[in-house]
Parts: C-alpha cells; sequence; structure tokens
C-alpha cells in the first residue's frame, strides 16, 4: 500500500475533502447517504472512508441501514472504503489516510471522512478534511457540553440529524447559544443547519453549506495554508503514533527498554527519568533540547 | 519538579488512587467532594489532582461550587491541586503524574484523580488510577452510545449522578442493559451506582464500591499487575507526548524536518513515505524493525 500511495501522491489535491464527526448513534452514515445523493446530483463523483466502528459501512450494520445504503454501492462513481474495526490507533490513522488519497488520485471530486468522536481527539483523524462538519441529535448532551466548555472545539458547520425528535428545538437553541458566545473564530461563522436523513430534509442545505466553507477557503487562500498545517499534524501524529506502538511492542523485547520498565516497576526508577531515559538512550534526542524545553 | 519526583518515588504506592472520569457537566468535582466527606469520616487523608478544565478545582468555577468545596479546602488533611487548564497534553499527563506521586508520596491515603471525558481517550490520563469511576448523569446519551458502540471502554464502576432528574431512571436503565450483555471482563462485575452529590445521598455507597474494587484488586493479586501495566502505559504515553511534542516544536526549525515537511507540502514525498523518513532518520528506527511490523 504505501508504495502505491508514492506513485499516487502527485496526482492528489483534487478532491474535497469533507469530514463528518460525531457521537455514535447520530445518524452519520445516513448523513453521508443523503450528502451522496446531493453530490450525485450536481454530477460529482464521490469517495467514501469509513473509520466508525460502529458505522454500517464498517460491519456495525442494522440490515435497515444496508439496504438504504445499498442504492450507491451499485453507483459506480461512489466508491466506500470501510476500515478494520479495531485496528491500532497508528494502523487506522494510516489506513484512513491511505484511502483518502487513493480515492483522491483516483479522481473522486468529494472525499467523505466519517469518524466517530465523542471528544476532541478523534477529530484529530479528519485533520485531514478541509472542512469539518459536526453531527449531533437530540440527546447530544454530553457534545454540547463539552462543546459550551470548551472541550470540543467548535467545527467548520454543526448539523442536528433526527431533526423530527420532540426535543431537537431546544437542542438546537442550546447549540446556538454556543455559538453565538464563541469568540474564537474570525471569518468564518459555523452554521447550525439541522436535517432529517432518512427522508433527506435539509441534506441539500447541508450540502451548500459544505461548499460555501469550501468556496470560503479558496476564496480567502486558506485552503492551502489550512491543508499545509493539517499535513504536518498528520504526518507528525502519525509518526507518534508508530513510536507508541514501536515502543509498545518493544516494552518487553528490547532488553534497554526492558531494563527500563523493570526499573521503574521496582521503584528504583522514577517514571519522568523513565520517559528522559527513553528520550535520550532510545531516540537520540539530546539532553540538551529537552532542557531548551524548559524541563 | 523532576527531581522531587526522583527523590520521592521510592517512597511512592501507599494511596489508593482513585480516577473520576465523565463529561463536562455531570458534577464530578461535587461527587469528589461528597467523596472526600466519606473518607474524612473513616480518618482517611485525601490529596485531589484535577485536570479537568471545565472543573470548579481548575478555575471553571461558578461560584457557588467554590463555596460548597470551600469545607475542604480548609481541612489539612485534605489536599487538592488544579492543573493548568490548557497546557499540551503531554506537559498536562506529566504534571498529573507528578503532582499525584508528591501526594502519594506525602502519606495521602486516597488521592482522586478528575479528568474530563467524552470518549475513550481522555481515561488514558487516568491510567495512574488503581479504580476508574465514570460518572454520568440523564443527558449523557453521547456516552452511553459510545458505551453501547464499544467505542468507550466499560470502567469499574459507573455512577449517575443527579438521580432525581425525571429522566435518571431511563439513564440508569439503558446502562444497565448494557452492562448485562457486556462480557468483556471476567472477576469483577461493574456495578451501577446512583447518586446526587449536592446532597451527598449514595456518596457512601459510592465509596463503598470504591474500597470493594480496592479489595478485590488486592485480594486477586491483581493490583500489583494493574499498576505495572499502567505504569509501562503510562511512560509510553508521556513518552510519545514529548516525541510529537518535540516534533511538532522542531517542525519548522530543524533543517532535516523541515525539508521533509517542505517535500510533503509540495507532493515530493508523500506523508506516510515521510513518516518512515522521521521514524529512520530522525529517531533512528532501523529499516528492518519497520518492515517486521509488517510494513
Amino acid at each position: 500500500m504505501g508504495e502505491i500511495v508514492r506513485v499516487l501522491y502527485p496526482s492528489t489535491g483534487g478532491a474535497m475533502r469533507v469530514g463528518l464527526t460525531g457521537p455514535p448513534g447520530v445518524g452519520k452514515s445516513s448523513l453521508i447517504s443523503a450528502l451522496i445523493t446531493e453530490c450525485r446530483r450536481s454530477g460529482l463523483s464521490v469517495g467514501v472512508v469509513s473509520v466508525d466502528p460502529s458505522s454500517p459501512f464498517t460491519q456495525g450494520a442494522v440490515l435497515g441501514d444496508r439496504i438504504r445504503l445499498g442504492e450507491h454501492f451499485l453507483d459506480r462513481d461512489v466508491f466506500i472504503r470501510s476500515m478494520g474495526t479495531r485496528g491500532h490507533l497508528g494502523g487506522l490513522a494510516r489506513a484512513t489516510l491511505q484511502a483518502a488519497l487513493i480515492l483522491d488520485a483516483a479522481g473522486k471530486q468529494v472525499v467523505f471522512l466519517e469518524t466517530v468522536g465523542v471528544g476532541q481527539s478523534e477529530i484529530e483523524i479528519a485533520s485531514i478534511a478541509d472542512t469539518v462538519v459536526l453531527a449531533l441529535m437530540p440527546g447530544s448532551g454530553d457534545s454540547i457540553q463539552a462543546l459550551k466548555a470548551g472541550v470540543m472545539e467548535i467545527p467548520d458547520i454543526i448539523v442536528v440529524n433526527k431533526k423530527d425528535h420532540p426535543a431537537a428545538e431546544v437542542t438546537l437553541n442550546e447549540i446556538r447559544s454556543i455559538l453565538a458566545l464563541d469568540e474564537r473564530r474570525a471569518g468564518w461563522d459555523s452554521p447550525l443547519l439541522a436535517t432529517n436523513a432518512l427522508s433527506g430534509e435539509g441534506a441539500a442545505e447541508l450540502w451548500a453549506a459544505v461548499t460555501q466553507h469550501h468556496a470560503y477557503l479558496e476564496q480567502t487562500g486558506l485552503l492551502a495554508a489550512r491543508r499545509g498545517e493539517n499535513l504536518q499534524k498528520e504526518v507528525v501524529a502519525l509518526a507518534t503514533c508508530e513510536m507508541q506502538r514501536w515502543l509498545l511492542g518493544r516494552a518487553d523485547r528490547d532488553p534497554r527498554l526492558a531494563a527500563v520498565m523493570q526499573r521503574v516497576r521496582e521503584q528504583e526508577l522514577d517514571p519522568l527519568s523513565a520517559v528522559r531515559a527513553i528520550l535520550v538512550e532510545v531516540f537520540g534526542i539530546s539532553e540538551a533540547d529537552l532542557d531548551a524545553d524548559g524541563r
């Protein structure tokens, strides 16, 4: 796979990359399905990368969902790639990036990235997205509290799905008041939309908001800047994931690491000195560099 | 600070380490306050480390909360340490570990770790805890869906706070059915409790569950095993956080890294090859090691 990406990478960059994140059960897959319909109406080809272990795209299916998505499975201009559900984080992030780049290089005009999220960290997986859409629903109290507390970042677009639920209006008002108080962003006011993904209601407006955000990024020149930043973050995140996996896999086998860990367990070496020992002895970061960072 | 931990580390290990996690707004601080009262009734000295940016312990205070916690601030056997709210992740995790170890070495018999969490990742910060308590409330739909979907791990104890809320019974039933279906755990059935932290209702039962879990860990010999595993995970997590920070901080300054990133931005080098280059060239991981991992 690494080979393929190497060859294809120069041909990437043409696709709109749209991340859709949100807690399990809000209907992210149905929303994507409705958005695909909008894209196809405009004649756009579509790729989907799903990294939600609870998604119907990735075996978490209830039959009804699968059938609903069926129409798109038969469409040659729609390609859906589900990531293995329980890969380790580094592997999953790498596979996601690979799949997104391959779909991009293959000429898909829109690539959707579906990620499950109940907090801020999962949005990082979607750091390859140009536009991040957060999907919530009536009952998403935890996410709303997290937005309010600043624990979760305000995304580019918020959509409340299941808009016909009796509590939808309350939920919309709560989010509206959070957005009204948000002073973190300049230039782009994150719109709040309401959908019923199953009936398709609101999907056209959601797709319009996505294209507006993309146009905003292009007109302001922010698209290139955001992609550059995202790429850097993604490369660093993937590298650290791999290092974490490398360390965990070797903690018992590598004699240097095993010795450090053994000494920590026996309370001869404290954990912070152990971290320093690993950084300096295993990864060759200089003591001076660590001290320069104020450690 | 590193020095202090080095000196004190051999004297640690005596404290019960209790992690309390949950989404913002469920009343974690009030629960800890109620648990402190229980501990003090049993004559136990207490330390608290709070890493919840939305917590009253850490400036996220509404005045009422502060006053409620006031009684404990005057108690010499209760020590409360709030972590800076917006430190970078690695620094926060390190500071948390330091504070917990210092309180442990100082002879506090119980150390509470308060962490905000709306997903699985935040619980990792609490990986220094022997016992993990997840606090939810009526309205915590996202967390309940995440538990159900297996996106969030089942903790050692679940408590539903604000038990007098009209929707509390529904929430308790939802969690009960998730726990009934959970087959992941052997030996310990995570209990489900209900509290009203403000009135103190249910706090005695919650504290009893914590001590029962601790006794279970001790009797089965799992305490040492869990602490060993947690320590290893913590050291690896801290080391990778530091490496991530080091990489991000140097991406523009270090000529090797800057060159790699520049080539990625200009699409001369693909991101996966860039990750490999960083691992091999910057951190000295051998190509053979990477290939052995099936890359």
